[in-house]
């Protein structure tokens, strides 16, 4: 049993509350047990310079703690005036990961900023982060489609992420809290789509190393909750899920 | 009448939800219509350079806005690398109301750490995390006071902030929200006391100018205003207010 | 009796030097006792982005100390490679203060860069800045009058600033040096134009707070103060002074 | 073919030259194909604040291009003024890699900074920079140790790395160069230990997605290359790569 | 005859203001023509890192413009965030040329901090700083002595700069103003003693070249320039002049 | 005798390795005893804003060393976020030296970024960098040339640099290693042209002075030592140094 009684194949409780921000064309806070992130999606008329003129749009991602997210109060990145590696990673790790659902000549040039904002941080924020800024930015996307109609809507297919490790204990746990990613000897992100392909497999043996087998079993665990995963951000969407799944035939 | 369908004496809808935030010593949710801010106050055990050895405690804040806060979005203070003067003024102006109303000497050599990070704007953002963060910065001192009493409280006195503000119209109106605040003439911002002492007066011509009479209906309409919001802090804080109010007489 | 002689409503010996500067379009040095600001004015024939096209000027202002203007030397803030809180608050009210008397869609698409550098400081430098460079700003927009005539002069009003406070012995006072401003209980600072109303009031409890007739008193004592400066910047413009006269009635 | 004539499972042609530098501890030049990469291991003699008093090492790792080792001039990272997201991510991989085979316990309070500085580039750098800054971490622990001999040897293991990825074409190839990887549609990094275990598995589709059984095949493929790796690294090292063997038994 | 209508070994009227500033322990304002710059000498009780129990001392320059005392407005370094080269060339010339005339042994574990602002520009800036900080130097170490008097006076020589350069004319001329300066095909910085001895000398071709016998041209005219400035100096130190002398012997 | 056995007018052991890094229009490896520079010169079909529309190139230097170059490792700069005053001072002595031997109307509206990043440094890095990026230079002006043949080529003249200081022990030596530099009174850099005319001299007394004999003789030796350099760069270039000659005439 592990400390919050979860078995190890077992997700945390992930609500999501769509259009949490009055302003924003698409956001939602997405819960995973203590870990809360609002997701905005914003919509910019205009491309980074190296997609001028390409017709093709753009999707990109920033994130923070705000500094009482953490057990212990984290310095503002601005007040440091410089962002760190990990924030760096994360926000790469973001964007690409939408991107590879979204067909980017089809929205124009235009980019869809994400911003992911954890108010409340209790492990797998970055997980956490994708699967709710993918429904932030659908509904993103929904708004542009309401102004204009697509005709083929530029959503290609669902993607979540969640986290899978392997604990000092050598149990393999699913969806790790901050307890239990503190004292994983191997820890694992997996960025998956609704038809089980793979978007990004990251896994670091900290200060460890892992086996082929440890390796497969760790996938499959991760395939067990993105599919729990899609499923909630598929309720959460209703209708509009429709227009996602016609993609995908 | 007001585009919100206020009367011109009065504040919008205001709530304050405590212990937001899992992790901090104190913490509050304040909705002022719709701007939201989440307040926090975090204790650390060391003081600036100028108070070391002195036995005197310090209490500073920092504010910070999501991206998508704001109508537009607003461009990070920590992607851009410094922060902007709005946010330094803000930040100066929270820190030294709220040590106006904290015997500092009482607290101990810690630092209070105030951070104001607005999930939602609408106008009122700073008054707003004034009247929050007094409540969160209450909250933390009745955390050092659980671990060991105090024999005076520290706190001295409520605190909360209003803005009061001339229209083009030449309405003169409490609480602006951000579509009043646009068209403000005359933009005034006053923090006071439970005992209706003044903490900071700031009334700011907007490229305009304003005679010593509107001053003076200026002030009385804000008053009017802090007392409501001080009722809202008390109720909040139930039997922590006695504490306080022991400390008035 | 204050440390220097002075009443408690007597203002420093104020001297305003015309044409300080050899390539300013408008300059002036400003002696308020020993704090001395060197205020300049200069044209740029283009306006901030917000600007562009709507046949509007803009005035901004920044300031700055010189190392050992102050009684312990100052690290400079190029070294620091960011600029201060207080340094932003200062130039934000110098900037706001003389937008408030100029007729910015008189003087075109221009930016008029006021740069106030303390060579001396003694308390009060913000207000002599304001008071200093409404000098140096009317000389520069007379240099643009002199190159093409302006149907209506775009100055509507003098304007001068200067502080009152009120000292741990109780001792309310005007003109604060920067001993009597270390020992501040309540600190203020108004400017006000040539008519007797307000641009901004600004007062802050230190540690302390003050009531409805203290502020009033304070109010009352600065206005006397501004009327005096008022009259000293008269003399220093002479001539040009009339302009600012025929725009009041 | 590829467009160097390789075959999809061959490494491109690699020779670590060991001693590249006078003065560090530890140095090696890494050659893969056209991509050249200076990694040096210098020792200092504290470690960052979480570790003191620890007695325990760290080691990290800083990663850098000079300009034109890019077939289009990169500006410098200095003159920025600020380190790029990629650079981050880099240095904090090499960094994690080279910890996972070194016991950190066992070489004390010691910082061993790895600095790996790009020369030219034509793909794969940053698994370059492992495969070579490997080499140059264990000439430094022999440093360490001919100052002091361990009772044992503080290396665990070998280590390399190498990438594999799935061309447009569909070909799924090793050891990509820059031109490849341009192409690539997925890009897989991979660091593994001597006897054959994970250390880091990082996959991602650029824009596009890969299934469980492409993983698989890749991951095979990137363990042949590795073998080899592994196998020029012994052959650098000579005697030393005994020590190494022993402590694997 | 030159703009000014100066011969060509004719230096600008040079004056040299004591004690300028108030609190500084040595202060100058030194004007050369239309060149104004104040320089102060601050004394601190600690030294850089490297001179830490050596009971040596250090002496380190700061150099800055006011925004307007160039012909156009300059963008203030502390608004870019960042010193320039060439701020940094002339900081670290003013330091060296100082640290060459004083015994720095003597003066005992102690920081002179000189700070040069330039009030208004007009050629030979950073020249002029030398000069007029040498002074400002010379009061504070007076200070110092007039605490503590030292036994051997830690002055050891005079110290004074001027420029030289060719013109396009090919005149060569003795302490160019702005004008000559931007007009300059060659421009040399000499900095030099009391006893006519070297300590920089800086010649730039400035995309030009120029000859041996050019050279020795220059360092005549300039030698014959440095030798009136010192002149000056010595009677603005009247009797403190003395001291230096005594130790030239 | 020297310590690496040198005579005192003997340059150490020099060489040129053209054309070594792949992507760059010119590049050379330059090797002056220990100290090894890589130099490159890349085109950039832009000028900088002040010199847009006037059919002028430019030539820019920037400088920089890998960390573990030195004995002891100095921290990059791109980790401190900003150029050091050495660096700045040391880029824009390479960047003015190159100037003055081309041609800037005949190269039309490009620019020519020098790189110079030291390997490996044992004294003389900024000599040895000007150089090598002489010869960089013209290789990328070369490749120029070949894509459209220049009527008149470019290149003025040869240039080169070396360094020359009096010890200690009063030796006036050439050339000087990292352990002479270190106990140098007096160090001078010398840039000097193909026909002995100097582009820079810079001669300073660290905490010293030197007579005008001494410079005399310093200039001796080091137009001694450039002479050789430049035979080494025309043995270096072959055929090419022929088109430098011929503007010679």
């Amino acid at each position: 049993m592990r400390t919050d009684n979860r078995r190890n194949n077992e997700l945390r409780r992930t609500v999501i509350t769509p259009h949490f921000l009055k302003h924003a064309e698409g956001s939602v806070l997405i819960e995973v047990g203590d870990t809360k992130v609002v997701c905005s999606a914003s919509i910019e008329d205009k491309v980074p310079p190296f997609l001028r003129g390409t017709g093709k749009g753009w999707i990109t991602a920033e994130y923070s703690m705000i500094p009482r997210a953490t057990e212990q109060r984290t310095v503002r990145e601005s007040s440091k005036g410089k962002i760190s590696g990990r924030t760096m990673e994360i926000q790469r790790l973001i964007g690409r990961s939408l991107r590879s659902v979204v067909n980017l000549d089809l929205i124009g040039e235009r980019t869809i900023w994400i911003d992911c904002d954890v108010i409340q941080a209790d492990g797998g924020t970055r997980t956490a982060a994708i699967t709710g800024s993918y429904v932030a930015l659908v509904y993103a996307i929904i708004h542009l489609h309401n102004q204009q109609p697509f005709d083929v809507f530029p959503v290609t297919d669902f993607l979540a992420a969640t986290s899978v490790g392997i604990l000092k204990s050598k149990d393999m746990v699913l969806d790790l809290n901050y307890e239990e990613d503190s004292n994983a000897q191997v820890d694992m992100n997996i960025v998956m789509t609704g038809n089980g392909h793979f978007v990004e497999v990251q896994g670091t043996g900290e200060e460890a190393t892992f086996t082929h087998e440890e390796l497969l079993e760790m996938l499959a665990l991760a395939k067990e909750g993105i599919q729990q995963l899609i499923t909630i951000q598929k309720e959460t969407l209703g209708d509009i899920a429709e227009k996602i799944l016609q993609n995908k035939q």
